[in-house]
């Protein structure tokens, strides 16, 4: 970390601020810049409030240089890591496929998209119990049962499930459930980051909409600092300034974040459009990418579904795109 | 709501989706534009899931007339709505002002903090006790205790008080604090908004950053949908590109949330600007903006602050500040 | 287009409201909603004025239904067009590579890099001699004789050249020059656009960094409209929050403008990035997005250009890329 | 500028960096941090470029700490810059008012508002003769004629008069302006600003639609160091993700703009929210916020004017916005 002092900072004052620096074990460079005298901290800056530093009097700007994350950061653990959905491996060469309907609407739904979605060619089902909608009057989802019949039909099928979680209380609901999505609107859900870096569940953790890529790395910190390292990162679209899309697909973050973490980093080309119409091309550009996998939304009757149908593929549509991706992917590396 | 359709639509589908749109109660009106057929529905539209009519083949675009909030909406409740937190009133023409240390830091500190920042002139003492950090490692609150010392340090200083819930599991240790606040990281946390929105709390709910203004109102729609019409709108910034300030500081929220709805608005400019030297002029510019309050940091070591150091104002300058924006409002009021 | 009138809008106000669009040649159709009346434009209503409309005091909201660009619209001119930059074709299923250093630096380093570009693969040289920089003291470009080695070098190699047009004064100096690139920062410049429109030469249009798609295609509407059809688009990236990269490469833009226009849809994985590593990956995802052309910068001593090293590919890596993009696009379309 | 290097960077490349940047007029100083070698650049570091640094191999990060603007730095010119528009003094405790129709309409309509802007306490009159508009069918402004008209009006009502630039060619035209306004499409349009820079026009400098306060600052850079400095910085609102309003009116830039420079800075509400409903408060908002003036939209027929009609006051509103935000500016000054 480096503070860049005010011009000629009061020394009563700047003999505080080292001691202070000090006392936190630092051990302190001086350099005369032309304008300014710059402090450089060396040690374990990690307990300084960056904010506060820059509140000081003396202070007009500090720079940090470390990365603060750590155990989520490529430079201390340069290989990939690879994560588990159930028997399903995410990182690390292979690619793998998400897909599901927005919600369980049945029994009958799930069991039959379980097995349409499968044989499309993914590699996880998932489907939504709890739903965050933006009215209250919209359909929120069947809740626990739900998760059940996912499981279930997770099961029959032969396909590994995942789900988002919303509530703390229902934690134990996703027992059977092979992985949990924590949603854009939950990333910085300290309470549940907590209560899932306790966990040895797969945690997807999706992108807030407006969240850094240095913010995504700090929320996946918090459940590998709590001892969870079964992580995959996705990302969902952030929020942009042109509505003919419900988000923007940034996909540098796809790159950036592999060059920053050893977690892998997959894409959700249905949920950052909104249009399936846009799915199929982006899905492309994410395996082009070097995306690890990406989650797409899939119903046999869009029109009906009681969610999401505005994103959804149907299953042929999934089927020819997870070929195309495939063969892009390979092109891509070869 | 309105659905344009494509050229030339399919009879058997334009049957098939006017008989679906009949069941569920509406009344269609067909217009035929020079390309477009349109059509007009009539009734409660409240259950059309929009994206839903949108991916339907023969439908090329949907535009929504009615606002979706309900009971946030002005239009059905024209007169403003005046919330209470503690016998404080917020909304309806008093300028209610917020303050407090970032976070509760000892007995000692919060009880003099208490003291200071009611004679500055503040309504409502502010302190957090669970604290939304980026970083794991981070002083995040000290829970429940803080809770305690700040409800008496309230009581003692003879001063409402409010502070953040992140965890469905200690809301009842909110007992005896005045105002829950909703941070801009949990204005979409439908698990918390349903559960107080079953209370006669005061909810202080503030914008997520990347929200919509209309996406606010309908997170205030469940808690008011719920039964709690306790409620004052608090805006903290939104995300921008600009790093020079934390965020970015859209004061038009102000007014326009003012036309749409009848709660209270508030806004917050230590928390929007993330820097105590521009928390003054845009205090200022909110009051001028027609604010119903707003909310400070203030502390009176800022430099050695757990939390927020660096966008709190003292107990002087926040005096200073508070009798400055009564008088802009009176001036912008006359 | 659609009016949404207020709850009992005036009955005077009404008939001028409705006698004003009669007399602009417009054909209304009444119906009535739940609460409001509803007013239905039929005709040619691309000189009614949106926010006029909105202004006037009965109107509450105005919803057009019409796309307000006609030339560029795909709707009316289903095939793709193709454009020409000297003799390489852009659009309708090739896939054009453009390449080259920030700026032309002297007679030796543009003819060096023109045979060191098109061996790579390339097929338009781009080099500035007018570069927009946000300093004014900054190199600017050589200037009108860096336009004539860049053509003079682009004739040697045997490769179609483009540089960027700042000032309308320099028009003529393009004489010689393929491709006429008006960047980010002169998309909504009408006096350029006019300018232009008014010449048959090639004009690669950039989006503006806060320009919707739509507004995009306005301004190739300007072009169009003036009479010259030789226009290529390139989304060059837009403003983000995220300070990681230096611009937001949100690639739903490539797709989305296939939708509505029939002109071709580059890529800038350089610009749109700021650095290097990423536009390999970037430069796949476009290809893979569907994209008709990527443009990308090229140096051969990246360390010592005199502008834009940091993003600048050497020649060996653009020589991979290339072919790489080329199996991508190959393995998307199969 | 502080160079971070990567670990163990490779002593040859150290060198050649170190001679390189020694060549340069630096001095370099050395510091050794926990895991990276620091070099700190004492010297005139403007002509470094900072991507052409970062693009080296063994430099991981590049840290700026001098403003790369001079002349428009408070630092260096700690006293507020008064300018002058005719002679209407912007800057220094004054507060300007400027305001008039979006276009000249006819030499009667110009006149006629020039008399009732006067009247309603407006300083500058400003109307558009070149108007930036999205579409190329719509209404673009009468050119050369109403800048002649414009000017006679303001002589005619004895009020200062400003308009916008668009094109170079049309400079000599503003002879009899008084101000010349550069619109937010035109900030980086370097051929305008040097141009403008050659003269000693009062250049009105709108602040780009995504461009930082920085970037502003850079444009008037070339406006100062070109020899001008009669210079009106002024923000219109800059792209943001919600479409309730035309643009986010994010006022912190005005105390922020404040404290980096010592040019008056505006801010122009009516453009920023494109609604006339919220002009007024964002008025009294920049007024409070300590803004050197605004600039507004004012029709005395907005149903009917060609251009801006839904974001212009009346003369009648104009007046008592006028006075309120003088007191308001006073209230907030006291």
């Amino acid at each position: 970390m480096i503070l860049i002092l005010k011009d000629h900072p009061d020394p009563n004052q700047l003999e505080n601020l080292e001691n202070w620096l000090t006392s936190m074990g630092l051990t302190l460079h001086e350099s005369q810049g032309e304008n300014h005298l710059i402090l450089g901290l060396v040690g374990d800056t990690s307990a300084v409030d960056i904010d506060l530093v820059k509140a000081l009097d003396i202070v007009q700007d500090v720079r940090r240089i470390q990365e603060p994350y750590k155990k989520a950061n490529r430079k201390f653990h340069p290989l990939p890591t690879v994560s588990s959905v159930g028997d399903v491996q995410v990182g690390g060469g292979a690619f793998a496929v998400f897909a599901g309907p927005g919600a369980v609407e049945s029994e009958e739904q799930i069991h039959r998209l379980a097995g349409l979605v499968k044989q499309a060619g993914a590699d996880v089902l998932t489907a939504g119990a709890f739903l965050s909608r933006t009215s209250p009057y919209a359909f929120s989802g069947l809740g626990v049962s739900a998760l059940r019949q996912l499981s279930a039909a997770g099961k029959a099928a032969g396909i590994a499930t995942a789900s988002e979680l919303t509530d703390l209380r229902t934690l134990d609901a996703f027992e059977e459930i092979d992985g949990v999505i924590l949603g854009p609107g939950n990333m910085t859900n300290t309470a549940l980051l907590k209560a899932l870096g306790a966990t040895n569940k797969c945690v997807i953790l999706c992108r807030g909409l407006s969240s850094t890529v240095e913010e995504w790395l700090m929320s996946a910190e918090y459940l590998l600092s709590g001892g969870n390292e079964n992580v995959v990162l996705c990302d969902q679209g952030v929020r942009g300034f042109d509505s003919a899309c419900r988000l923007a697909a940034d996909l540098s973050s796809v790159p950036l974040a592999h060059m920053l973490t050893h977690l892998p980093v997959m894409y959700a080309p249905s949920m950052a459009t909104g249009r399936q119409e846009l799915a199929a091309p982006l899905g492309l550009a994410a395996a082009a990418a070097g995306a690890d996998g990406v989650w797409l939304t899939c119903h046999d009757d869009p029109e009906h579904a009681l969610f999401a149908g505005g994103e959804s593929l149907t299953p042929a549509a999934l089927s020819t795109l997870v070929q195309d991706m495939r063969r892009v992917r390979k092109a891509g590396e070869a």
